[in-house]
């Protein structure tokens, strides 16, 4: 119930970064609501897909293409006051990073795949949106060049189900590791930690 | 058989408009096959994994493949002529998008779906094509940016699906969305009609 | 078995060249790995979505995502001495090709699926795993530029299924089919074969 909650907390911050980066591309209304729902829904879309887990939430469930896309419009309503409200987005943009992570492993540990696969079903639900909806923006994504989110995703994933392989009460599992997941992403952000990079410069061809 | 004939036309203008970008970006014969097919039976394709229904159309007729290829390859010996087909090739198109989006609509209707997912699988079928063309062509898509063509294909899947509701002939239906679709598209494309823009340009990191 | 050893050269091979573009957009480790899985594995999974063909191979067996992360870091350490092996990488890559194709061709067959999509299914799993890592690093894929690529794994799948057609020993046409397929695509990068390319400046709109 409460993940639930937390859930439709992170579609909606997913959908509102979405909308921003529409409309750093100048996209439409059209765009900004279309660009929200591949956001918000798009990594539980290709975890389901990949898992071959059918039907797919929002086939089940039109009102999130309606909650999801209504977000987004509103963002541009609000877009004015957005930065004040930086804080705000970031947590409840981690809120939905682990909240998505664990729904993902939930799903995973239900179709039964090995536990690596439950952990990477995690991440792929709190991590694909995203990409998604960098590709469409045509930038590289930056999940895969920066921050912190893939990585607590993971560590997210690893620490919920290491919890139930100890035989903890499911609910305590949650709470810690939701908490260890949205204080790592929070602290990585405010101070700036980045994973190594790679630079190659050549060209093997 | 009417709407076949006319998903006929639609998989033939999809690929044409498909190999004219590929050109565009310079690909090689095989690139523009390739992205002809995939722009064609992109749409299908997508709203088929999307809602589980398989197989394929592709894959129950390969022929598909062959004409879509056929008719982008096509397109390199008569690209010297496309721009005097200008408006009979945006006429081409606006079959195609109505042809595809009622074609979805059906395939949404016959696995049960709620009504507006079947909306959403006929605004897939007629738009996840050109959305993965820009994409391989390193574009922002169109579809986010411009032009009335998800709009177009939202409104006539609803009609469609409006008038079946109503308890209508299945043909005049079909008949009636198909020529609103297409006035509204050929419209909209004439009168330059666009949906507002949403602009933002602070960086919210 | 000795396909199976191939596979894994071939992943591995892919995850290198991936680990390398990955390092030309200055990405962190972990789009370094990322990057590596999706090459590596992208082609074999979309070939099982577009099929329906689940479970997929690394959900089965997650040792191919550790095996393929592994090698694309392993590629940051070696990167400096990289283009001292480049022929040696240009063949592992060729045996990587032919060897997807193959298993690609293998899975159509074992579904039932008619000839040509088999062959389709055999460069689906050989290409879009390149389509992907240029696609996620904001280039338009050179699948669709230049070289023969494509065009080298439908031509092995062709020859494979043709051999298996007149009768002829699997092994017999497994080793003649991947010996004209590297072939092909060795002589093609010495002697820079390439496609004609189509080339088109007008805008259609």
């Amino acid at each position: 119930m409460l993940l639930h909650t937390l859930y439709l907390v992170g579609i909606v911050a997913e959908a509102m970064t979405a909308a921003l980066a529409a409309g750093r591309r100048s996209m439409d209304w059209v765009g900004v609501a279309l660009l929200g729902c591949v956001t918000a829904l798009g990594g539980g879309s290709a975890r389901d897909v990949l898992l071959g887990n059918y039907p797919l939430a929002w086939v089940k469930h039109p009102e999130y293409l309606a909650f999801t896309a209504g977000a987004a419009l509103l963002t541009i309503l609000i877009a004015r006051v957005m930065h004040h409200l930086r804080w705000a987005f970031l947590v409840l943009d981690a809120v939905g990073l682990v909240a998505f992570t664990i729904i993902g492993c939930d799903v995973g540990l239900r179709m039964g795949v090995p536990v690596p696969i439950a952990i990477v079903a995690g991440m792929i639900t709190g991590c694909v949106g995203g990409v998604l909806r960098d590709v469409l923006c045509n930038d590289v994504p930056l999940l895969f060049r920066a921050e912190l989110y893939a990585s607590v995703s993971v560590l997210t994933g690893a620490l919920y189900l290491g919890g139930l392989h100890l035989g903890l009460a499911h609910d305590l599992v949650m709470a810690i590791a939701m908490t260890f997941g949205m204080t790592l992403r929070i602290l990585a952000i405010w101070r700036k930690w980045n994973m190594p990079k790679f630079i190659y410069e050549r060209d093997l061809h």
